[in-house]
């Protein structure tokens, strides 16, 4: 059987579980979750032993120090995807909950519930932790999954997926709610991406060049996550130590994620109090400065930044710094550079945070804090499966509510439309 | 200048009517909505005469009688479209609506409301009317819309739509706000389709033909609209007056338009008593049956139904009729045939009707009522930009909301993330 035939028939399994698992009770799927926990922890030694081959291999072929910390587990990280799944469980269940009802003049009653989208693909890179969260989290939602990890964790996905769809078996899901690609060709991900109408939902998780060729590629409909070229801007009005420390934050606390920021924006009449303080913190942090002419005429042993900087996602502790002459500059900056994720103002003055959050058009604009919130944890929706920086379904983090689709429910006595 | 040149500066330009259109306050674009109604009235010479050359060229080229009756105006018809942008201005502005608000234990105070797309493409096909609903919606919603309507109706377009944009920038609104791809080639809407981050949405409206090539070709986010399998399901236990009544409207009342039912479902208990009572109610109705061989057994002046005809979604006065043996095999023929539009079941009892709105997959789910109540004026929501037959952002009828998007405003007080 070639792949692109064993693909389609995955698809139908998914669709045929996805009947069943939209009628599944809470309990049950929330006692499912907590049986695929304690199976993934029961079988660690399998786990870690594919894994082990896994990492043999990608160290082979020279992969980055830091791709390889991401692909590689051990009990402890095995503990936090279990640990994952029984908080999967805690979360409230997002099928059946009704946003909207209204009685027409005609009698008519009309209730919008939310329902599971039916089957979601999951396309993702080395971390094997998103194999659980994103299997828990459609589950949760009713939905059915199909995951396609990176080749470079073939063997552990394997492993990891196996146990969780038996584990799901186990507590009396249907057969397919969790499955596997498990061939490595690229190819598979492709023709999955053209099977509209089979397949509900595709989110990919990765890098700009995965996600790109998902945009382009597919016609199942797409989330797109997880790009973010992310500015904190200085207002004239700002506090400059708490400028200092969000800044810092934004940069240094993890810089390998969306939410990092990557460009610093600074109102002219403060740069000059400003910048020395901040380059100053920076370099404690170990974060290397890229400033635009403006910021070298104040700090002269900043790196000089090019045009390219501007649109750079860095995901590293490199800061690019700028210099403009006001708001209106800072938010146009931000409107053409910017890939509408997160984005700060600090100021003391409301009527500069007020336009900025107006008129800046990205899924979170804050007003004197960290752009490193923008996180499903953070925001109280528990677990989340990525960061949607699109516009249509979902913008910003996406919790269990991102994976469902609505339906309207209507009752009626016999009414005909004239 | 070549069309694709042409199309990436119109894209541009809308952009930049976005930016400003999402800022103008609900007054202004009302005084907008007013004075586009007036022009179209006070110029409905000029677009009756472009009109008639379409027509002409129409004629010529030999289209269908129900084709040309689409894309006639008269000054009725002009005075429709008037009174349908006077109604889109008394509509509620979906704008700065929120939809959420958290304060999280770190004192972050979190709020989501909605905010314009940006920028919205609308494909459709002969009928001119769809281009001034269309433009006042996105411009209700804080949208700047690109248009793209049927090549017949090209010179009533361009008339319409110039008079629009003309009368929206006589009130104040930014030039770009309101634009029309005006060059015949199919291969603009391909290029406009794969202009990716400079459209955000784009929207077909017409035959599943343009709707299949859309979702194929584009890589901007799409909602699909329209194509509608719909069923009526007549329970063992039905009112069968009502079930027939029900029935003929369902079918009979518009046939060509996508919530009209297509095939009607019969449990074996009652088909009997009801097949022949419903097929004269029908034939007075002058629709034609087309049945399964277990509806032909009992009303054997029936057509043959084949295959095909589960899947085919007539418009017109053609219904086909099965007899099924439960409701299950009612739900199993719905989701399998269906297109996810809208489902009815009459039913007297309350676990049939349950266990079908629960089980039924489709974006509405009837209990004793006609499918052809879905729609944006008979929800409630005023005008609809169509009825989205896909699970992602918007599913059912369409209103002002379903042009929107979300933006998180995150308001705190120098915090930073651990």
């Amino acid at each position: 059987m070639d792949f692109v035939e064993e693909l389609r028939k995955k698809a139908e399994t998914a669709r045929a579980a996805s009947r069943v698992l939209a009628q599944v009770s809470t309990g049950k799927k929330n006692a499912a979750l907590r049986h695929m926990a304690d199976v993934l922890e029961n079988h660690s030694e399998a786990i870690l032993q594919a894994n082990a081959e896994d990492l043999r291999e990608a160290r082979q072929s020279n992969v980055k120090r830091s791709y390889l910390d991401r692909l590689m587990l051990d009990e402890g990280r095995i503990h936090g995807m279990a640990e994952g799944l029984r908080k999967i469980a805690l979360l409230p269940d997002p099928v059946y909950r009704g946003d909207f009802s209204t009685v027409r003049p005609n009698g008519l009653e009309i209730r919008r519930i939310h329902v599971p989208m039916g089957v979601i693909a999951i396309i993702y890179e080395a971390r094997p932790n998103v194999t659980s969260d994103a299997a828990g989290l459609c589950l949760k939602s009713g939905n059915a999954v199909i995951l396609r990890g990176g080749s470079e964790a073939l063997r552990t996905n394997i492993v990891v997926a196996g146990l969780l769809a038996r584990a799901a078996k186990e507590t009396g899901l249907p057969e397919g709610a969790i499955q596997l690609i498990d061939t490595p060709e690229r190819e598979a991900v492709d023709a999955m991406l053209r099977m509209h109408g089979a397949i509900d939902l595709v989110i990919p998780r990765g890098g700009a060049g995965l996600i790109k060729h998902v945009v382009e590629t597919s016609s199942v409909p797409v989330i797109e996550t997880g790009t973010g070229v992310c500015h904190t801007y200085v207002d004239a009005s700002a506090d400059l130590d708490m400028a200092t420390s969000v800044a810092v934050n934004a940069k240094a606390s993890r810089c390998s994620v969306c939410n990092a920021m990557e460009t610093l924006l600074v109102h002219r009449a403060v740069a000059e109090e400003f910048l020395p303080k901040m380059a100053e913190a920076m370099k404690k942090a170990h974060v290397t400065l890229r400033g635009d002419e403006g910021a070298r005429a104040i700090c002269s042993d900043m790196e000089e930044a090019t045009e390219e900087d501007w649109s750079t996602e860095y995901g590293d502790l490199i800061l690019s710094v700028k210099v403009v002459e006001d708001l209106t500059a800072a938010i146009e900056h931000i409107n053409r550079y910017g890939t509408g994720h997160s984005e700060a103002i600090i100021t003391r003055d409301i009527a500069s945070a007020h336009r900025f959050q107006r008129e800046v058009d990205a899924a979170a604009v804050y007003v004197n804090a960290s752009t490193r919130f923008t996180d499903g944890e953070e925001f109280g929706f528990g677990a989340e499966i990525g960061i949607s920086t699109q516009k249509m379904h979902a913008r910003g983090p996406m919790g269990l509510m991102a994976l469902t689709t609505t339906k309207y429910l209507v009752y009626g006595e016999g009414q005909i439309r004239e």
